[in-house]
């Protein structure tokens, strides 16, 4: 019997001004997946948590994705999956993805690494659609590749590993409900040939600034002129909250995902910290019990912590 | 007396999707510049080239320029200036931006290197709004700094030195005119979303292929979803020299400003030569007179030929 251990970290899409393309590894929090081969094919998932996701493979991400890999491999074996999760699914820190992408990560492992990481976003797509009904890439790249990734297209996969400096991120997820569709239903169709132009402006000078280790400039560039105004009204506070962080020396930051939670960038620990302060008092006015995360960027992503032959 | 030589570059701006803000500075053409402090205050315009530009200095781009720079530092002399343009007016290749810069230049040269670069975009800007009906700096701003530049933006100015490998330009000059103001009136002025998107993506992995040297991610990236289908009607037989260009070897190419200029990028001086091959023979069809240039792009904007005191 072989079997592995992986920890799913926590990821943050829709990076501001870099919606739909930009995303980021956290540290935590992390959900943890044992996977173990099995002799009757397919795909069996159970949850250690008390989240009541389903578990019938089809109807569960992580499964999707095990059958997905499983499937393209031509396995001669099955898995069973135990998922303790500690992302919440619905937070918008890339819940789905780290179920999905450890799954794959993990049952490459199994099948001796045949697969690269490129073609393990692939199949884990395949779960991510099913949970956001859609086919995007943008929680499972920094999931996988771990750090600050850009994904150019998901039609081929171009996933671009970018370089950044040492950043922290502090997150605050509130209890409250998005649905992804409604927070689809926000975005225009059409936008202002001004404004896309100072969006992608401030993508150029946002990548070139984490290549650079620029904070003055990444900071300057975490603007979006085109989503965040009109999705913000979903998370209650937003902009208390937000000007509190950047007071409080965060270099900028927004909706994480479509939201609820909201993310800042810091340049060290300590002002993550004292970012992580600040919202707590700004967003407390609201009554609305939330929960709050701090981590350095992970240059690492899904982790294996333990495997047995 | 004290007079100083420059040599202004010329510059490609609108780089395929980083329409409006990205840039870059070429070797040649360049326009030669001398300016003369002279007792008595303003500015006199001498052009030494073919051209017939207006030597008024209220409705010349050097001219306008000059006075910004002069007025800013209260200077209690004046300048002549005598220009020898090589870029053509309205090649699509920065013309008027090396007047502005060159003359910018050279002044804070006389004037004991009082503006930073930064301000001298800005004073080049009152020239370049002449020229081009808007206050625009993404030929300026490669013309000054030389090298791959990003303009986040303009009000206020923010430019961006990017990091890049050595590459080349090839350039075609058609002989047509196109108006700016038939260029701009060509722009929608909004855009589906899902097509910003995707130009967003791709102006952030352009940035990130310059920083990683990563010529296939450089190339795969320049594409323009937005502008290039709009303006390149304008040049006749765009699309089959586009294409003979990518055939000869070129990463990728487009609209330099807003045309009729058309540029490629490319990996070695060798492969550069033989685009300009292809350039021509796809070009020559059309029966239009044109020029080609290839050129490194260049890491110094404005240069300084020579200085006497």
């Amino acid at each position: 019997m072989e079997e592995i251990r992986v920890k799913a970290p926590a990821t943050v899409a829709n990076v501001v001004c870099g919606f739909d393309c930009l995303g980021f590894a956290l540290n935590e929090p992390f959900d943890e997946m044992l996977v173990r081969k099995i002799d009757e094919p397919g795909v069996r998932i159970k949850h250690r948590d008390t989240f009541g996701l389903p578990e019938e493979p089809e109807r569960n991400v992580a499964g999707l994705a095990a059958l997905a890999i499983l499937d393209a491999a031509r396995a001669d074996f099955g898995v069973e999956i135990e998922i303790t999760k500690h992302i919440k699914p619905g937070s918008g820190i890339g819940s789905s993805s780290a179920s999905a992408c450890g799954a794959v990560v993990a049952i490459n492992h199994l099948l001796g690494e045949r697969f690269s990481k490129l073609e393990l976003v692939g199949f884990a797509m395949e779960g991510e659609a099913f949970a956001s009904g859609a086919r995007h890439a943008d929680n499972l790249a920094p999931c996988l590749f771990g750090g600050f990734t850009l994904v150019r297209t998901t039609d081929p996969l171009d996933i671009v590993e970018l370089s950044f400096p040492k950043l922290w991120a502090t997150v605050i997820h509130p209890q409250i409900e998005i649905r992804t569709s409604e927070a689809r239903a926000l975005l225009p169709q059409e936008v202002p040939l001004r404004a896309a132009i100072v969006q992608w402006a401030n993508v150029g000078a946002l990548v070139a600034g984490l290549a650079k280790a620029d904070l003055g400039l990444i900071g300057r560039s975490l603007e979006d002129a085109i989503v965040e105004p009109v999705r913000k009204p979903l998370i209650p506070n937003f902009d208390e909250v937000k000007a509190a962080c950047l007071d409080a020396g965060a270099l900028g930051g927004g909706i994480s995902g479509s939201g609820p939670s909201l993310f800042m960038l810091s340049a060290s620990m300590e002002t993550a910290v004292s970012v992580e302060k600040a919202m707590c008092t700004a967003f407390q006015k609201t009554g609305i019990l939330f929960s709050t995360y701090v981590s350095e960027i992970a240059r690492e992503g899904i982790r294996v912590a333990a495997s047995r032959e």
